[in-house]
């Protein structure tokens, strides 16, 4: 979750890029309509359990700040701690905790406070507050809906300014709101022209007011202010992975779409750092064979479809820049079809070369189709050596690493030396700019000058910080390639950086997860959530069949059991009928039920096929334990223990 | 971790309370030089280790932030996972999760933004700011440790001032000040008055800036204003828990004691809502027969020391208010010492009736001995209903439970009538307000009056709105018992609050964890962190005894399978000497060492006793994952597994 730069908006902040449908490749999966009654039945169905609510509800609440009940708090905890078991322990990878609170030189250096920006407009009455690409998304759409005479030229219009919103400059965009005479939505008054808003909530730290501080837009910076000490901890080797979960701030300027864009979340996020010179991976092989559903720059700007790549394939072919990268996409793959996302809706959008920030190698998005389009749910960035370099030249501490050479060895060194004589005969107060441009050239451009020099005697060569071209004479450079022994090689690392934007996905895993099914008496719809038991709230049920003392021993004492070895559950002797309960908490997408029939053995019912199965009490909780770990799958259970009755008989 | 009032400072702060230890009742550890040697030993191998740093060192850091590094973070992970375990999945808490960004209106309501201040002088030149509180308690310590010739008054004096400084008030700390001639620390420049400063962090929520808003300094008043959704969500029944781990944020004046006294800390709140009427315990049985070292109020104001009571006589005795309170203790007490405190180095100590919020009925602290004296970690307080009547006055939401009566209940009921013709002769424009007064009377104030009018004809009462007292007669009032059916009761719920600072904690795990034992060869000392598997940071290392392929292979095999276990653990095929790989991994306080030699078996080797056991390689990583969950504990394992060579042979 960064922003970066496009060759219109340098250092544009990366917006959550939810594609229209009409724009997006995939098949429409419904119609409008039909994917609004479809948000509404789940959003319904998660408030009313509690899933989560908007925050503050008795003091009227804040738009874009959420609670997470019980349920979803229970969600959001299992999630965090597959994160960490498949990132952080399978790669070792070093977790650390930063504050949220953060000085401002930090946010100075990686560019949050000059650049971390939305356009905003005033109404100028009201002084009521818009996101300036909003309004003018919404005049489009509205438009292109509702006005039918619209002539076609005017509608091609429309269309591409939707389409290149995203790079428009302020001042594009305040024309156009001008040139369209759009107003506040609520007064019709006059707008402001657009300016940019920082995003970030401002505070001061200390009791004096004079150490300005923000809440961390991201939890990146964290670990990258770190690098030294990280890198020291690994026994100065590459490559190594930091990661970091934890809470992110953006004051946006008038959140919407609920979960998907709110003023605080959850980050996780991963920095791989590693040789640029060799950004191969050891467990590439364990991946390479993922079939996955993939939208390279190329397909978006031919107008084609996402395809199913093979990611080893993508990688050997170049679609995917290295090794690295893709090892991680696989990754994210896993880790987000494992909790429950669908395949089919999942795919990773490469960025356009104009999304891009100009020092990043290659960037991927996981996105997720969820009823508001695919929404931007990971982003995975190789972001070369950016922000190390960024955070060195701020702070004056040099965040590199080195590579010692087991012999010293022999190199070759572009030398190039400025004839000062010359240069200031020539070049007189300009001489010392020019000699610094010279010495700046790349290996490339130094050869060239050379063979041009050597053949033709002079060359014209542009001097940026001059703004022009000055002609440089044979007598006023020296450029040479001499031998030199080097016992080390000092670099500083890239960084691959998979960032996880918590909240969306869970979101999208709530859409995923939801159907509804016939009662059995056929009169209404049942919600369900098809969580999987690794992520699912409460993993199972304990109600006594009948009231009665006994099995109220048992149950308890399958409770107990369950407490011991961690499983979360719920025990219900209230006596209410099997199918309301069932009701209940298929609602809450507990997978299993363990309704107490006998004092030996219990019957389990599992959520989705209503299978049931018959265990003896004192193996039910370590069956339930391991299919909720994810050790075993229902149908290796199903191995041992047969179906007793399934769905059709309930 | 919440303020409270007492009877000099209304709503006083509650702050970290350190008892000096001159004034604790147990016995001295060691003399003061000895503590802050072995503080500093502690501390730089923490640091040195990366188990926490000070945050944003390459640009010089801010006092009060740190950041946990590897081993401390999963420390973190660890102890927050156990919680969980031991509070919220063993009492089917309801856990839930809000946002840090707070309206003002939430924290108007809970008293914070008026009252949740420390009291600040300033350097009147530089503008320095300083704890008007430490300056004084460090000008009385410094005067007591070095002007021996202070006479005995002078010096009883000064004990008295530090003894009572809690309860002083903003003046006569003033007043102190100005009487001892204290003057800035740094440039000694006069300092200004004390005046009081807040200690939250505020910010601005959305772009107009006309939102208010702050980050929380606790977080349980997002769990107050849910309490409508969660009794509904309990089905509406109590008594219940909800619990919310997260960051607070507290804006200190000056920080000092490193991980003590911070900005941003991890808080974890429990909000145990009971009906007034019945706080008794279904599970006090469960922690009764504990005996724990608590320190009653009877105790320190009669200059006892603390003693060791059974948990279960402390309730019946009365010591400890309610069995729910009781229970909590318990409950705080074993979370403690199995995650690694000391037990012998933990106390309960009681507030004292000054230090008590007026509305509060009980309250504990769990007490840790660290080298800065007792240390605050976890309070335990009966807040009755103050929090929830709070926010329904300002809400306007009404925060209550009811109770249904099987069958309807006949109640007498106080009826209080004024005569509102009587009371106007009497007391003209004042009437209403005694009115009022009447009316609000409580039951035992009413009869009270009721006797004295019969048999006095008239009484004197005190009207707080108009500050003094009116004489009532016989003709001016009604009050009498009627009697009432009522089909329910509604009440506010009390609640007790069991509130963790989770790096107070862990920091206290860290002094009682390590010690320091010879080097094989006798030369020098090597750290031990003697944590318990639990919550070690990493659970084992892997290392074949000499390098060479087949040993490689077998201690990646077994790498492999603790990961699928989920145990943490670090792999080392570098060829180190035993004795510097023990060294090192003693120092982050591993637990376990697999050590390869043979391609079948291999070797473990216990932290703390060296004990080594022999274990086949298809069976070890489920013996440390037994021993790392709690499931068993070492002995035994030994049992199963016996030495094969101990300590002494290493």
């Amino acid at each position: 979750m960064r922003f970066t730069s496009s060759p219109t908006q340098p250092f544009r902040l990366r917006r959550l890029l939810i594609h229209s449908l009409h724009l997006c490749s995939m098949a429409q999966p419904a119609a409008e309509a039909g994917r609004d009654a479809f948000r509404q039945a789940v959003a319904n169905t998660l408030e009313r359990r509690l899933f989560y609510t908007p925050s503050f509800k008795i003091y009227g609440g804040v738009t874009g700040l959420y609670d997470y009940g019980p349920p979803g708090s229970a969600i959001m905890a299992n999630v965090i701690a597959f994160w960490r078991q498949h990132f952080v322990l399978e790669e070792n990878m070093l977790e650390i905790i930063c504050p949220s609170v953060t000085p401002k030189p930090v946010l100075e250096a990686s560019g949050h406070v000059d650049k971390f920006t939305d356009l905003m407009v005033k109404d100028e009455k009201t002084g009521t507050c818009y996101r300036a690409d909003h309004l003018l998304k919404d005049y489009c759409n509205e438009k292109l809906e509702k006005d039918l005479a619209m002539p076609s030229e005017k509608a091609a219009e429309l269309k591409h300014v939707l389409a290149v919103l995203d790079d428009l400059s302020s001042d594009q965009i305040g024309a156009k709101i001008k040139e369209y005479g759009i107003t506040a939505p609520d007064t019709k008054n006059p707008l402001s022209d657009p300016y940019p808003f920082n995003l970030m909530f401002q505070t001061s730290i200390g009791p004096s007011g004079l150490i300005p501080g923000f809440f961390r837009p991201e939890t990146a910076q964290g670990i990258f202010v770190n690098f030294k000490d990280l890198y020291y901890y690994n026994g100065n080797k590459l490559p190594f992975a930091a990661a970091q979960i934890g809470q992110a701030f953006r004051n946006e300027i008038s959140p919407r779409q609920g979960l998907l864009r709110v003023r605080e979340f959850t980050l996780a996020e991963i920095e791989h750092f590693v040789d640029p010179q060799n950004k191969s991976h050891p467990k590439f092989s364990e991946v390479a064979t993922l079939e996955i559903l993939m939208f390279p720059r190329k397909e978006q700007v031919s107008g084609q479809s996402a395809k199913i790549f093979q990611l080893g394939e993508a990688v050997s072919n170049g679609i995917v820049d290295n090794e690295t990268l893709g090892y991680f996409i696989g990754r994210v793959y896993l880790f987000l079809t494992l909790i429950g996302i669908d395949q089919h809706r999942l795919r990773f959008r490469q960025h356009l070369e104009n999304e891009m920030a100009h020092y990043a190698q290659d960037c991927w998005d996981a996105e997720i189709e969820s009823s508001y389009g695919w929404v931007e749910c990971v982003g995975i960035a190789d972001r070369s050596a950016y922000d190390l370099r960024a955070h060195s030249e701020k702070s004056g501490t040099l965040l590199v690493a080195q590579e010692k050479y087991l012999k010293p060895k022999e190199v070759e060194k572009l030398v190039i030396t400025p004839v000062k004589k010359e240069l200031g005969l020539a070049f007189k107060g300009n001489q010392k700019m020019v000699a610094e441009a010279l010495e700046a050239m790349n290996e490339n451009a130094a050869m060239e000058m050379k063979a041009d020099l050597e053949s033709k005697g002079e060359v014209e060569f542009q001097i940026c910080t001059l703004g022009r071209s000055v002609t440089i004479k044979k007598n006023m450079v020296s450029i040479s390639k001499e031998k030199k022994k080097e016992h080390q090689r000092v670099f500083t690392p890239s960084v691959i950086e998979p960032s996880f934007g918590i909240g969306r996905i869970i979101y999208c895993l709530f859409e995923h997860s939801f159907y509804t099914r016939p009662s059995k008496t056929g009169d209404e719809h049942l919600n369900v959530f098809r969580f999987p038991p690794l992520v699912a709230p409460i993993k199972c049920t304990v109600f006594p069949l009948v009231q009665n003392e006994e099995y109220e021993q048992v149950a308890k004492s399958i409770s107990r059991s369950l407490t011991a070895s961690g499983i979360s559950h719920k025990i219900d002797t209230t006596g209410t009928s099997i199918g309301k309960r069932y009701a209940r908490t298929d609602e809450l997408g507990v997978p299993f039920a363990i309704t107490v029939d006998s004092s030996s053995s219990v019957t389990v019912r599992e959520r989705d096929s209503k299978d049931q199965i018959r265990v003896s009490v004192d193996k039910v909780a370590s069956v339930v334990k391991e299919v909720s770990d994810g050790q075993k799958m229902w149908a290796d259970i199903l191995q041992i223990y047969p179906v007793h009755s399934s769905g059709s008989a309930e």
